[in-house]
């Protein structure tokens, strides 16, 4: 439901290719009654998409026909669509903000409205494969994450459950292409605003602290308060992370002391070594945006600073797979019992 | 000297449309014999880009000439042209990174080989006129300060004079356009490797430490080391630097208490109320590079996060201009008795 | 008049530092009561846009102020407020269509609704001032051409005045940044529309062909139909336009004889040999929008091909500055006996 | 062999996931020895990514394992390998422009060398499944098109067939990509010199010309010269293309009569209507290269100008899919008895 953004666009792309899935349907309130292979050119020569229309968005319809449903509506107006799907026995993954953080309150602080289905709150899970895969795999509905929060809380989660790190001195700087800003026809996005600048926004108190510090929270133990600030860069897609990290030394152990690298080494390859879409780069390799855009892998680096103790981390990830409907498709993987990387490798 | 590539070129731009200056001569080996019309058409509108041909690079045959001579040149190479201008009796502007540190010890273990002319660093002055402005009228030879230490320092300074940031925990996460990697023919740096593509590279000791740890010790009194990640991002100019800083408590104050604020809005308009180039941002605007590309101006904004304590500090330049050849123009200015803004607004 | 569009911004810029013209007054609707440094940061370096208010556009009140008044209004807007600007006595320099074409019938055919202001087309003089120089001079209004009829009619109308090519068999293919498409908040526009994109549009009979065949026709004397298809590309300024050209066999000479060459070469320097804005390209060298881009400049260059015996004209304009305020501009300083390249160089 | 340009690199994507070809070697001097994983992160979530290492270009070795050898190697280098690969009996997919013409005379005018194996050329067949997919079933030595040959032949070759366009009137204005350019450590290429730059280049004799000239030919039953431009855009990847061509009055019809564009419409129906890789795109539709990005897609539209009586065809293409190795695959399909689709969809 909502096909006509760029996650909605990228989702389909990922459900017209995937082996186990049939997109049954598509909707749109404005390209309702036109095929897919018409709104979406570079869908066309798959044979669904010139079969396939938009449909109105009617929640009893296509809660009747589907086994899954994917939301990538505005946050605010996918719970409403929830509600119903569910009681028709739908699993529900919803791309928007309605079900990631657990708690009513928080919702209405960084959103500004109260939430629109708090009853379904306990149930949802926080679409975080590499974080939550037992509990996907029983999910009803899954709160995909949002794209900021996946850079972060993939790169900082381990650190912070091993005990490696500070959980009150994180710093999260942020750099993400303008496809993350959706499909609106606002000045600030235009061609010639985007070329050529570079720009911070939405700081101190972006919405997405809320999942991140949540998860984060979570992880350490703590409550956990970040430092975040986002910046818009004329790519189409892409978010780099980096973080800025203080180790917390061991009792009785010097700032820095030899074996941290070791322990951050291990950590992380405990963590992701197995896992198929965390890529943890060796050697001189840094994150680089073009190494994962159309895919749903993230790319992992790390670098210990002995001239100032602190350690830094950083990641890229395509803000439109991993960030958002790749890892949404890894989710259903995991809920209907296909192999995890089906439709993603 | 040194006017083929990205900063010279620039230079060029600059000393063309000086009111009071004369461009006498541009030298470029690969380019001698050439005219600056057919090396750079776009000043081929300058009456005297027709006239004035690239030189090899002489010092002895320049210096004759010259009242003021800019070196664009790589670093090392810079200061063995340096010594014989000086000797000339003209006025060095150095854009290279050679005399920019006190220490001959602290650039060989930044630069990685001995200083080639240490006898003349003890009169070098660093060419950031905001806070050098009476030395640079006495210099013979200046060291216009590097791109992103201009980023950093003009923010930063200000706010450790006053004794308002605590100098050991400085953060500086800079974003930098493809012209600062140079006019090489480097596979890094094609079109396809950049576009649609950001990353980090040269952390986490960077060769503009030695100048910004340097400068920033100055002002604080007090040895400074700090965090400093460089990105490359997809324009070709540009600079955005976002500083994390710890706003120091005076005894008995409470942290993030009441005032704060004030303190720094007063520090910043006494520091850069009158600066011409200085543009302190206010209400809701936040820096951005397309408002800066093009002229010798500096954006910058700061927020206090009542959730962490911490000041956010953004800065804007053009890494060319105000961060390279703007900035060496202007020292000029003042080392000529020009108006400081000559040629540059 | 309507100073808050790309081409506006642009005669902001220019009229900011024009050594003899005062910019007294800049309207907006959405923008009125702001200062220009408040709405275009880029210009807040200028002491005049500290203190300038936009205004609500009243034809009456800026009549009687002004001595020039530059239209960058939207067409059928523009003639509206040219009838009391003219009554009061100010020069008008209009951006807009609405004083380019000669006939209010064909405005009708390519605008689709009548013309506003008929009784003056008469006297309004096309304000290309290579081709209507002494006509500019003596204007009280000034119809300044569009951009892409600026990037043809300069290559196009000296060989057809001389005879040199086919009157009938003009293909102009142009190319064209997003900033042509004027600050319109539209999809199509969006930066993760544009980048990554090319495409052609508004083909085969896109409006500007009614100025540009008009003065074509002009030129040879003859009517003139040509083909001209535009195409979006992904940067913000500049136009390339290609022209695919006929020569004509003087009568008994064979086609592609040799001398042809000569006469188109002696045709051009006659023509532009001493134009201040226009650079014929020698040698190798090809236009470049990235050699004019910020510049009043366009450059040309051409190749006769032996093998099919058509003659290739190219052009590289910035489609805001040649193309619209910069040639605009040009023709205030022959209207009000400046200097011809008074703020222009 | 061949595989660390653009072309090689979108080789080893297509072959990576190719459901009926594995990918047995790499061939690279420069990063023999190293995995695919390491010299292209991008790849390194493909299991196989990770064991198979670049090899030493060796025809020998190679060709007793292989079936199947692509060659993505520099004119005049591709030849001396395809001689003994085919001795060994191995299939060869030459992606260079060594076999696309039939004539070593021609390869030499517009190459500047003699053809390394001239014997060839008689076996070669051209790699344009659209059009020669019979011959290509039954070829040893396949010869795959060059990416501007593509963008054009295909929209041109069906038309000249039916004799609906004059074959001495073919004008060619193509935009491309700088990824065409391959991957050399040039100035030229650079971000800074690409990016906000548009500019023609190697008119009016392309090295291309010789095979489009050549199946313009064929298809016309004539002597076909035609007019090409090539220009440079900033983007990554992609053609467009822009034909104006001259339709052919049939006796006794007047120009532009009524049901030529029913006759041009038939024509593209019958010759790709089930064409599994040509979009011919129907009411108000255009090509736009971002639709056909990564894919084996080419876009065609058309429309008559009633007013001049031309016909414009216009055509988009992702050069280094269906202009190179989305097209090369597609012939490897067809020579295998693969379905002809297999991993290009």
């Amino acid at each position: 439901m909502g096909g006509s953004g760029y996650s909605g666009e990228e989702l389909v792309r990922l459900l017209l290719s995937h082996p186990h899935a049939e997109l049954g349907a598509v909707t749109s309130r404005q390209y309702a009654g036109q095929t897919l292979a018409q709104v979406f050119p570079k869908f066309a020569h798959h044979p669904r998409a010139k079969e396939l229309r938009f449909s109105e968005p009617k929640a009893e319809l296509l809660g009747k026909q589907a086994q899954v449903v994917f939301l990538a509506l505005p946050h605010g107006v996918a719970a409403e669509f929830a509600v119903p799907l569910l009681q028709l026995g739908c699993q529900v993954i919803d791309l928007s903000a309605d079900f990631r953080v657990r708690s009513a309150g928080v919702y209405k602080e960084f959103y500004a409205h109260d939430h629109p289905a708090p009853e379904l709150l306990a149930q949802a899970v926080y679409g975080l494969p590499e974080v939550y895969r037992a509990q996907i795999k029983q999910a009803s509905l899954v709160a995909s994450p949002g794209c900021y929060p996946t850079s972060i809380l993939l790169p900082a989660i381990p650190l912070l459950k091993a005990g490696l790190i500070e959980p009150g001195n994180i710093i999260a700087d942020s750099l993400r292409g303008v496809s993350g800003a959706g499909r609106k026809a606002e000045l600030d996005y235009l061609f010639v605003e985007c070329n050529e600048s570079v720009r911070p926004y939405g700081l101190p108190k972006h919405r997405h602290l809320s999942e991140i510090e949540q998860e984060l929270s979570l992880a350490a133990g703590a409550q956990v308060t970040i430092q975040f600030t986002p910046h818009l860069i004329p790519v189409n897609r892409g978010i780099l992370t980096t973080l800025y990290l203080s180790p917390l030394k061991a009792p009785g152990e010097a700032k820095g002391a030899v074996g941290l690298g070791e322990k951050i080494a291990a950590c992380y390859r405990a963590a992701y070594g197995s896992e198929p879409f965390v890529r943890l780069l060796e050697g001189k390799a840094l994150p680089d945006t073009k190494n994962v855009v159309g895919t749903n892998v993230i790319e992992i680096a790390w670098r210990l600073d002995p001239r100032t103790g602190r350690l830094i981390v950083m990641s890229a990830e395509d803000n439109l797979v991993n960030g958002a409907s790749g890892q949404a498709v890894q989710s259903m993987n995991l809920m209907c019992g296909f192999p995890e990387t089906a439709g993603l490798i």
